[in-house]
């Protein structure tokens, strides 16, 4: 992800004002706190207001019975490309559930992009649709997800440390 | 999972005509070319013709953002006992979709058992439902899987080894 | 429905306490006000608190281009099941989303039963599951309902009348 | 829906080419024998290969006791549109599964415009995805529904009557 800033959370005073570059620093902090995306070696590539886009390479040990990309991994790149995206306004927000569709298997070495917009957002609940191709631009999954906000932010100002109050069920 | 024979599926000749005995060494066998539930430090506790169980300790690399565990782990714990209870008649069957909820967090350390269980087969197609609680009980997702069948056995008899031709879309 | 007491709702003035009889003047209630239930000729044969059991017979304005139930009639006799049992105790509730699976076929003249109980329920959210059979228990669909409770009761004590305030997204 | 032609299904001898003009006539064909669609007053608006739009009118009797519409009527538009969408090539296609998430509720005398289209269409499955809105634009729910395609065709060349040997179990 290219951020506005390259400043470390810590620095952050007050929060930018500017949806795009407030994007960007939730982007930036909830990534760096992911410890599940970073073990996937899924990249946050972009983010914007509600939207998000992630890749991650197939590697071996991601691999099932079959010799091709196990589903939970499919899924837990579609899900955290929802989860970037519906955290993209700084307002700390969690997964209530999911629902994915397999179209086509992926494998060893494949690139996956996750491409995940909002498609509606009304009070504290949310709809958002995940489209994972791979590196020819063949669709691998459709995944929606709906979202339900809670209390806090991703980064708050002057105190961006992590939010231990909001305790998610999912993403 | 206590298989009825410790024997390396290299070694099978005939296939155990007894539905359990068979179910125990399709799973055995998937299970031994898993990496992905290997390597989720997933077990396989108990397979039976339709129905499997298995367990996963969540594990610092898991945690999201918010200090919980990543939806992706919970679902892949979910899809993987999915796939062992729709392939334990040694018919080798795909994912084609699955819906999840999310219902409470998962924290590091806790041990969230996972049991599937068949809910209805006609032709080539499944529903199987997966429920996931935690080392006290208390639900934390609920999964439904759809399978289809493809051609082809888990294990084969004489010669048990990878199935190259069943490319499934996911689990 | 067998209810406890068979007078009209205009005529409560205290709400039970006993949960069995509150589902049942709640369920009773709903039905005399849900113009769309009894368009279909479903009705609600049993309530209990997180259960409800409504049945249905197939018509002839029933039938798609392929002489089967259409799928959205089957859907509307899960989703009104799954109303009634998310609303048993008497607080406003809405289903904000659901997934259906079609198993088999149905027929004209069949009687489908619908079968509806919560798995969850946690703050305002729950589960429902809802199974859907014909008259000789073959199973014809499966649902699962997320539901969320709003303000307000189905009955209110002293002015049980339509309560206008709830202005659900589903059933 | 505009037809190219309005000359009864029952006149019809080889079949059209083109993929629009072939849409449209499944579309007539199956709207005439659909009971079920044209009792809810839904109009097919629309069709073409992999498409289509009807819409209907929110009418007393579809309303639940919120004084909403009724859930399951707002699923049946969706389903039936779905149904057109996927049976446009001709081949007849029944629906396995479908999940629908209701984002605003819908009131008496609101104009619900249903539009279907394909996702994916990979071997004998499809993923299909429907949007309804009302007369102002405004999104009431979303659905994604999955095809599955069996023998036959819409209409037959020659002998354009009704295929009984289709059991769907939905739509």
């Amino acid at each position: 992800m290219q951020t506005a800033h390259n400043a470390s959370i810590q620095e952050i005073g007050a929060l930018p004002e500017d949806p795009q570059a407030l994007a960007e620093l939730a982007g930036q902090s909830m990534y760096e706190r992911d410890a599940a995306s970073q073990g996937l070696g899924a990249t946050l590539d972009e983010i914007s207001p509600g939207k998000a886009t992630m890749s991650m390479t197939v590697k071996a040990h991601m691999l099932n019975g079959h010799k091709t990309c196990h589903g939970g991994f499919i899924f837990a790149l579609a899900d955290s490309t929802f989860a970037f995206a519906c955290n993209s306004r700084n307002l700390t927000t969690v997964a209530s559930g999911c629902t994915i569709d397999f179209l086509a298997p992926a494998f060893e070495g494949d690139r996956l992009i996750a491409r995940a917009s909002e498609y509606s957002l009304a009070g504290r609940t949310g709809i958002y649709d995940v489209h994972v191709s791979n590196q020819d631009g063949k669709p691998i999954a459709v995944f929606r997800g709906r979202s339900y906000r809670i209390k806090g932010n991703v980064v708050e100002p002057q105190q961006p440390a992590v939010n231990d109050e909001g305790r998610p069920p999912g993403a």
